[in-house]
């Protein structure tokens, strides 16, 4: 146990849960180090009053629950969301963007607590290993990590819970769904079980943040979303926080089933996966963001950016939020948002949103008042034709030299 | 009239509509030319039986009907959905993929016909002017191309009914709706009068493809596509022909209310302009053809060919289907097809359509059977930490040099 | 004479030669306007004392002279050298990115001088137009333009020295070279004439601002140039402003006959054309600033910008440097030179300059200390196998589903 | 022993020199498996006469020279030069580009030979275990790589040493050059020892293909070089196969002291390496083919072409090139050289190369003869107006809306 034997006092990202609780115990057992508990509340939705005590119970010298709703939100979300980043041209990330703001406040408990080891819970196939460990890396690039789960030899449920047992761990007894997920203010995630058979479609028990499109109202509702420098900041005319938006946005597609996703993606590490995801607030989110670029942001700006939105959804789904390319990227769609300022009107409808009206007070390229030119100072149609022959020229020019080849 | 004076016979895109009638008749007058009337048949679905009588009535020296609905889904639809093709994130292409067909055809009559000049009907301010014209440069650089619309002194609707009545052309009596509407196989789209104010909701009674998503039924209907190639050949089982197929879809997707759009586009011509549009089977075709791309298709050739799909999209809405660059990049597009060969299963439900199954019998890179490997020989959860490990190591180094620098 | 009895006052951009001083003439003569004349000093190196003489002898009411020079290196070309712009692989983009700043300023003239006019001498079939107009019509749309090249009927030399002999304009006498160019800080271009036969090699007395490299002396010269956060700042230790370090880097480059290029290029109206370049200094500041940033910036930030300097370059090419979409490029690229801090060696030998060191005091991200971390943390051998693995985990599998498909 | 015991036989990539005798050596010891010696012949200029005797001695069951040098520069290096691919500006990828044709006859030997195993010997640090791996996983997702320097506890040059004199290999007595170096048809490189030091000059003793550029001839010499779709076929007016071509142009580049460059690279595996490369014949062709591209090459594809090459390039340094993104590129690249047929004159100079002049006789895009059609009718100076009034529109818009929001 020499290379374990190093660690002193390790910081666990811990949730409660049977996995968490049983590395907990395991990092203590094994490592024999001090374990500090630490849970962040993302908007997950639980119940994570009794958490600190559970922590304790199981062997930590302390748990620390911190509230990051409105950073997640504010600093993380809505950066995402003024590139529009959609993975794979469907997942919204909503996993992969909370994973760094996790390992920041994580790495900033360790720091303070004098930790020199960072521990989690998340296998040795997925994606989250890597985006939690790379911002482990990015504050301390000489910080042990501990992933339980590539290190030890339990492999099956039935040996954690005979471990749980040996060691006293509580092992839920209500019926736990056959699938993982992973939730938050933005999402909710599903992988494993049935969806692992691509062809069968997901049962209806699985969603959580949305009812089935067909129990959605029959009657459509409309939301108004204001936008400042491409941010959301209210909704139906209410102000709101990030968080607290986003919150409102959920609820509002929810209840009309708006925002399920049913995707194969490719992870980082080499494997494609199957993945269901509710999206609720997002979705409509993206759909009036959208809107309002549209009448207020410059169209070789936008076609600039929107070819640059695939390499930026990577870069958050492999876990580089805090790389430099990705704060270069956010420079660039930053920028792009200054007059992103204005409002779109949705539809909500039985599983589906789409915009019906969009505009700008200050900001609107359409439509601006001609009245102080001559119409055809600002678009004389005869203009048109050397635009034309102009744009052809090098096509004609081909054209004659094709004919003098034959 | 020297100018005009220099062209003998010209083709022109012809509807049998008062516009072009109108054009028919003053390229006679104006130009003191032969005129040979031209129409295409893309599916646009009304009646071409008496375009001829009509064309010849109003000058026409003879008129061509030319079927081009397999062409166009072949040839035309078929490969820029190999790219899923959307234009600002939004808008299917459905006006912009047909021009380049139509300008083809036309040209090909041109040189059949041994005509010195094109026409065609798209006013001085649109896409469409320059999507026509420089495919007709691209087939005969030194052809004459009219465009009246931009030498013409007629600004107005009166103008142009005068015009009719004084050359006694038939103006329909049948109220017309006062928007502009440009249909065929792949979509119908609208723009003009209402649609002028970005805020108001289009009105119920311009939708024509697709029934209202409120009307549409209350059971969901699941479709099965089956792909290969990255092209779809069957609905449901049953092979059909590409037009056939895109008619299929259509009808499906019309019932359910599915592929309304409406977006503040950016013209090529430089301004922003409103459109709605209607593309119930080609929104379904795209859900469905991401799905089998996303079980066969590889990570980095996807990630790679999405970056340059707004640059294709581009290319396509400015009018460029037959320029080089355009045949380069569908090269690339084509080339990542190979393993394109699956099914997906879509469920169809009141304006929304959505992938609940996918599957590929011969190109599946999911769950591949690992029987005749250990496990362990294809993925060792241990070589996760080698992974992350070095993807980090620029970050640590970075993160050992700024603390360094304090 | 109506359209061009509209205007009242012109800033038109004179050089004090034969063209400008016939335009200025011109617009006189034909427009009825008072004309005010303007002459931008970039470093073309001329004597300017006597324009304004010369100018109101022509005809203008007044004439003002500005010097741009520092703003010229310092806003224009260090900001694109923080990109290494080079059009199609060779150019650096000389006139290019002196055109808007001209613009700039004659534009100030005009408010300035309530002018509702502008006008250039620029001919109808190059690129200069476009950067000029687009400028223009950037800072004020309703500026009414004036090129007389696309506007006059004067198309050859005799025409010009008849207009010039009729109203009294001095021909310069002394024999002027056959072909144009144009000089500033940066470079000076040379096209038109023998260099219209692509396969000619331009002849000697071509060049201007580098001496033969078979002239040059035989001994190679280092020189250290040293940047902060990507600007260049010192040469030899010796700190200077941008433009008098572009004129050291240029005096040092032309000695050594450094920066010749001979190319055959694409103009952005459609055409190629063969020009032929000097950049003494700018060459050998592109090489330094690669040098420092080869140490300094992260892999992937490099990576993503490469990807992009084709397309910035072609905005600077076009005309675009006042377009969002170069400001928002502009964001990204100064966001990656934060960290661009050091110095490089350059050898200038016979026409040819290349790097022979680089360093970096604070940014280095080379042979940083490990000291206070075990090399094993840092860099462990044994990592590897697991990057390339997972690396070659998509390959694997897809290897196993083709050795399973035959 | 038992993990190494599964191994029967191993190919190894197998030199002759000094590092690659210890692990024949050192895999017949651990593994107890046969070894078969494999050397592929690229071009490095050794003599292989004795490598045979030298590998069955040292224990080899079996040893293969395979001369790869047509293949090399016809199927790797020629398709690679069709992109201009060139690594973060400057690197030539002399050895990226072997890595992986060295892999694939190897694998061919181990199909061949019934091995179930394969060798090399980079080391853990580089990017070369990488190219090599990921080859041959592309190959045989089940094969057994052994990468001994990751494996061993052998460290220094000392321990090595002692394991040869302890096994009877022979330590050659010559005194080797303290840095390492590859060497090929395309390239030699050299790193560490005195390179470690980013500041310090490299070396004249270390440089073997070129000459001093002070000593190579006081003349410029000029050679012509002609392509066929994109590929070198012709120096001088003399045709060559693609090897025999390489040949000459690095003997003329050698003479004139071309293609030194010295460069910090960012390695795949994440750290920072300095390099030094000479490709002098590489450079040359690099100089000519984009010369006739210049002439022959449509504007928009070239531009396009180029934004993709710093992503093509990295594929190749990082070792992708059997990948499928990389051939979906080469899709793209071997499309845009259809035209690429012609030929340019290159001056080499005392270290420096470039084109003096450049021609089509069947696909030059400048200067075709438009003597059938009016100049008028190519190219109306009119028509610029209209090009930049409708390209400025965007921004004129906004210049109208940025005032009136003032």
């Amino acid at each position: 146990m020499s290379k374990k034997g190093q660690v002193k006092k390790a910081v666990l990202a811990y949730s409660g849960g049977l996995d968490t609780s049983i590395i907990l115990k395991w990092l203590v057992e094994e490592y024999g180090c001090e374990v500090v508990a630490y849970c962040a509340d993302l908007g997950q939705g639980e119940e994570l009053d009794h958490v600190p005590e559970k922590a304790k119970k199981t062997g930590a010298s302390s748990c620390h629950i911190v509230d990051l709703k409105e950073e997640f939100a504010r600093d993380f979300v809505f950066p995402m969301f003024r590139a529009n980043a959609i993975y794979e041209g469907r997942y919204f990330l909503g996993t992969s963007i909370a994973r760094p703001l996790i390992s920041k406040a994580q790495m900033e408990i360790a720091a303070k607590e004098g930790a020199d080891a960072v521990s989690h819970g998340a296998t040795g196939k997925g994606n989250d290993q890597v985006r939690f460990e790379i911002s482990y890396y990015h504050f301390d690039p000489a910080i042990k990590v501990i992933a339980p789960w590539r290190e030890w030899d339990m492999k099956s449920r039935t040996a954690l819970e005979a471990y749980a047992k040996k060691h006293g761990i509580e092992v839920p007894t209500s019926k736990k769904f056959p699938w993982s997920s992973d939730r938050n203010l933005l999402h909710i995630s599903f992988e494993g079980d049935i969806l692992e058979n691509p062809w069968a479609e997901a049962p209806e028990e699985m969603y959580v943040l949305t009812v089935r499109p067909e129990d959605a109202p029959d009657q459509p509702e409309f939301v108004d979303i204001e936008f400042e420098k491409g941010d959301a900041v209210a909704v139906n005319g209410e102000r709101l926080s990030p968080a607290k938006l986003m919150a409102k946005l959920n609820e509002l597609g929810g209840k009309h089933g708006i925002g399920r996703v049913d995707l194969m993606e490719n992870r980082y590490v080499g494997m494609k996966s199957r993945g269901v995801y509710e999206t609720p607030g997002g979705t409509i989110l993206e759909e009036a963001h959208r809107a309002v670029e549209s009448i207020t942001m410059d169209r070789e700006v936008m076609h600039l950016r929107d070819s640059l939105v695939p390499r930026y959804a990577a870069m958050i789904y492999n876990g580089y939020w805090f790389a430099p390319e990705r704060l270069a990227l956010q420079a660039l769609i930053d920028n792009t948002q200054q007059t992103v300022n204005g409002k779109a009107r949705i539809k909500l409808y039985k599983g589906h949103c789409r915009v019906v009206g969009r505009d700008s007070a200050t900001d609107s390229l359409f439509n601006v008042d001609f009245a102080t030119f001559e119409a055809d100072e600002v678009y004389n149609q005869a203009d048109a034709e050397g635009f034309i022959k102009l744009n052809a020229l090098r096509l004609r020019i081909a054209a004659i030299q094709r004919s003098a080849k034959k």
